[in-house]
């Protein structure tokens, strides 16, 4: 694992007001659990409105919290005034998520001047255990923040 | 345009009743709006509650919308008492969701005998036009219905 | 389908020159057979010492005549004095390649200021028919040319 | 890192034999050079034949390398008279292959009854130190061998 060096020293501060502005994140009832440079985790509370049809958490839903972690570890390693989209991604469903409670984890393995590469999991939490369920990469784009 | 044989005459009732049953679709507010043998299209209208930090739709909600759709395409063509479930995708994000409603189209390009690949596309309609917002490509798994 | 107004009046003869250069491509013994503005068409005979372990072309061969065609057809559409880079790309293997020659097909779906969203399709030819073995889409990034 | 139990006794017998009918591997001049349950490394000398443009190894070379590598990690799981077919994967490309050596690295994340997932890197080694040039994620398919 690689040890990052952060360009802006108020990335903690920057992750949190973007994650607060992701309306997204709110309406599942999505948290920060964990920031550091180049990592971020984020947890979700398994909820009958999230479901697919059988009753598991929906892939998107999946996807939309590890997309997240994976942005923000990007935005931990970006400079100052830049936010973080989300370019392109890929994810492999491993298990269904039957837990009670979704705990992802995004990883950036390359920053580059504009486009960070990253890699993420999603672990489903189940009377204590945890069961991987989805494999995430992807590739963030930093842009220039206007407002 | 490949053209297919549905191997399931109520293919459309039973993509109705799991499109029911998804808690997430409801969530959302998407709606099946067309359905054919190995094409369905989804549309979503734009609410504050799916945003990401710019106020445009979330990438997550987007891949969602167009995950059920290709899901649904290959459902339509899978033998009766089938469930579906996605196996992996990948998506680009081509521009923002900043239009006023999401229609996601799924389309089944491989029909195999457990795997469909499929492709899908995301438009963003805004004051009359459409634009191009997402590609996706991913595989969908038939699995026997248990119940 | 989208057109397409290519920005290098001679494009052309910039992805020849390109194509020429690529050992690899010779290599293979792969041909340009098709150049328009956003979408170019590689031919490969299939010969024993592209093979993987059943005979067929190895998936990565596929890969690789896939991707050239997608990276030249993003090269038609960009600015003169650049050269094009592979950002990352993904493929779904839908047949075996058992026929007599690959046709690789690549087109640019979204231009941008330096990245190309691209998908590309090859197909097997035999007997006189033609079988889809392969679907890609990919990220293609405009670098400017240092010589 | 899972530690995994293999099913077949012989299962390195059967991966030398399968690498060895893999005329493409041959062709580049591929090394495996380690094989574990669950994880295989294939070596790649840099020649000039595998180029692409700027000199560097092809994009296309360096995938079809890990995909080896991650095929067959996966058939070190798989149960005896079984072969492996790549059914879809994904890349990155992290920075130019310009050393001497490629390692790609293959490792399993979720072997299933028929679908195996996998992630792969690969690193160019230059003037004795390592440069990470690729990360990969697939799924490869167990099929029952017919010979």
């Amino acid at each position: 694992m690689p040890e990052f060096e952060p360009q802006n020293p108020e990335y903690e501060k920057a992750i949190r007001e973007s994650f607060e502005k992701q309306s997204l994140m709110q309406t599942f009832g999505a948290k920060l659990v964990s920031i550091a440079p180049g990592e971020v985790v984020i947890e979700l509370p398994k909820r009958e409105v999230l479901t697919q049809q059988h009753g598991y958490l929906h892939a998107g839903v999946i996807t939309a919290v590890i997309d997240s972690a994976c942005g923000y570890a990007a935005l931990s390693l970006m400079p100052p005034d830049n936010e973080v989209l989300s370019a392109e991604y890929k994810i492999n469903l491993l298990s269904p998520a039957d837990g009670e409670k979704l705990i992802a984890k995004g990883s950036v393995i390359k920053p580059g001047r504009r486009l960070y590469v990253c890699r993420g999991d999603a672990y489903s939490e189940k009377n204590g255990g945890e069961k991987h369920v989805a494999a995430f990469q992807g590739t963030m784009v930093a842009a220039r923040n206007k407002s």
